[in-house]
């Protein structure tokens, strides 16, 4: 307890590394109330973004395995926005191309380094109700406790090869609109997200002197219910004997 | 012990669920690897597709917050291959499209139930050498722990707005060889997996007499210096305070 407090008071007064330098605006009530408790630490986030970038082409198939990591070494970001954007934003951005360029929404991504287990279950509770159905606990060797909040949600949509735009103008227009509605969705998640945490944080660590396992217990059949109902649409993977849990379901179709 | 290895012998017996019915061929042996053991059992996976589908409108950002929910329900495909794909086949299926159709590629994903928290950590720890970054446990209200492997990966091509082709059959064409290349990598990805998933149970439950703890610590060092070397590249959040672990990084730019 008291290690994990001394911990976070280093690492939150370290210098921010990030490219943008600082947390994202939609976002700040979710860091400050998860760092305002003692069990958590958020430790990376992106509230979500639409990105152009550009990237040498593809290596052919022959080549080595690093290939992407080649790859994405060398690819740069020609737009980025935390906003709705504007179909004259991705075209300006596009004119700076001089190499494969695509278009990119990126969704919220939250990391919390967690003090115990049962926090970064509590967290992954919230993070699945909300529907960021790729989060994940990771614990490292040492005990670290990691909790990732991921959505599935996905767009990446090749415009340019070499600097040449390959689509229509119209073609980009439609993109950007999905690409907004995509953004959109993903605030409404966000919002669900923060709101459901204030509840858990509160019941959780603040109200009466239940202990953690009676209060797990006196949420679990609400939540077992939405996750039983969530599960019902999910079941899009290949292979899945029996009875598939939403915790189980990745691909979005 | 003994109740999971129950369960498992059910879980394994019971019909496969999914919309194909079977594993797919290129993770059968993962799959039979894992399920050879008595701490894994796996309950879903698909080993990666090229995927056309068409779908209703979004709807406008006004609408409810389920908006991503219906359309996911009303979503039908009009072709799915697990392996490289041809742009005939992706034209051919999207004169089919009467609604918006769009054309994806969805990496390998992989669900393992284990029997105790430091199976998922080796199986998460392969996971990530491999390449799946967004890979993560889950950990039940009654302990159940599942593990779950995912990619980064991504593309997300919208092609048809009301069953017309917004774009040129030399776009279609582009598209299709970027996304078979993502195939390959996947490809590659899964075999890295299968090997290291190899030798990692191998080395962790068959051979000498050390305990889990002191094979860990044995492993250890090899996987930090990897894990610490790949984070380098991975620093892509928007805020991300000090020092940034591969553990932590998502967005792929």
């Amino acid at each position: 307890m008291a290690d994990f407090k001394r911990w976070k008071e280093q690492r939150l007064a370290r210098a921010d590394v990030s490219r943008k330098g600082s947390v994202d605006e939609p976002i700040e009530g979710i860091v400050r109330l998860l760092n305002s408790h003692d069990r958590f630490c958020t430790t990376s986030s992106c509230s979500g973004r639409l990105v152009v970038l550009e990237q040498p082409p593809l290596p052919p198939s022959a080549e080595a395995t690093t290939g992407f990591e080649i790859q994405k070494q060398n690819c740069s970001w020609l737009m980025v926005t935390h906003e709705i954007c504007t179909i004259e934003k991705v075209l300006t951005a596009l004119q700076r191309a001089s190499d494969d360029a695509l278009f990119k929404f990126e969704p919220f991504v939250l990391h919390v380094q967690c003090q115990e287990l049962q926090d970064a279950q509590l967290l992954h509770k919230v993070a699945i109700e909300a529907g960021f159905r790729n989060s994940g606990i990771t614990v490292g060797r040492k005990g670290k406790i990691m909790m990732a909040v991921r959505s599935t949600h996905c767009l990446e949509v090749p415009l340019s090869r070499k600097g040449k735009l390959m689509v229509s103008e119209e073609y980009v227009d439609f993109v950007v609109q999905v690409a907004n509605q995509k953004m959109e969705e993903n605030q409404r998640r966000i919002d669900r997200f923060y709101s459901s945490l204030q509840f858990a944080l509160e019941n959780q660590y603040h109200s009466s002197s239940l202990s953690f396992e009676e209060k797990e217990k006196s949420n679990a059949m609400h939540y077992y219910r939405r996750i039983k109902k969530s599960a019902e649409t999910q079941k899009d993977e290949c292979h899945s004997p029996g009875k598939n849990s939403g915790l189980e379901s990745d691909h979005e179709t």
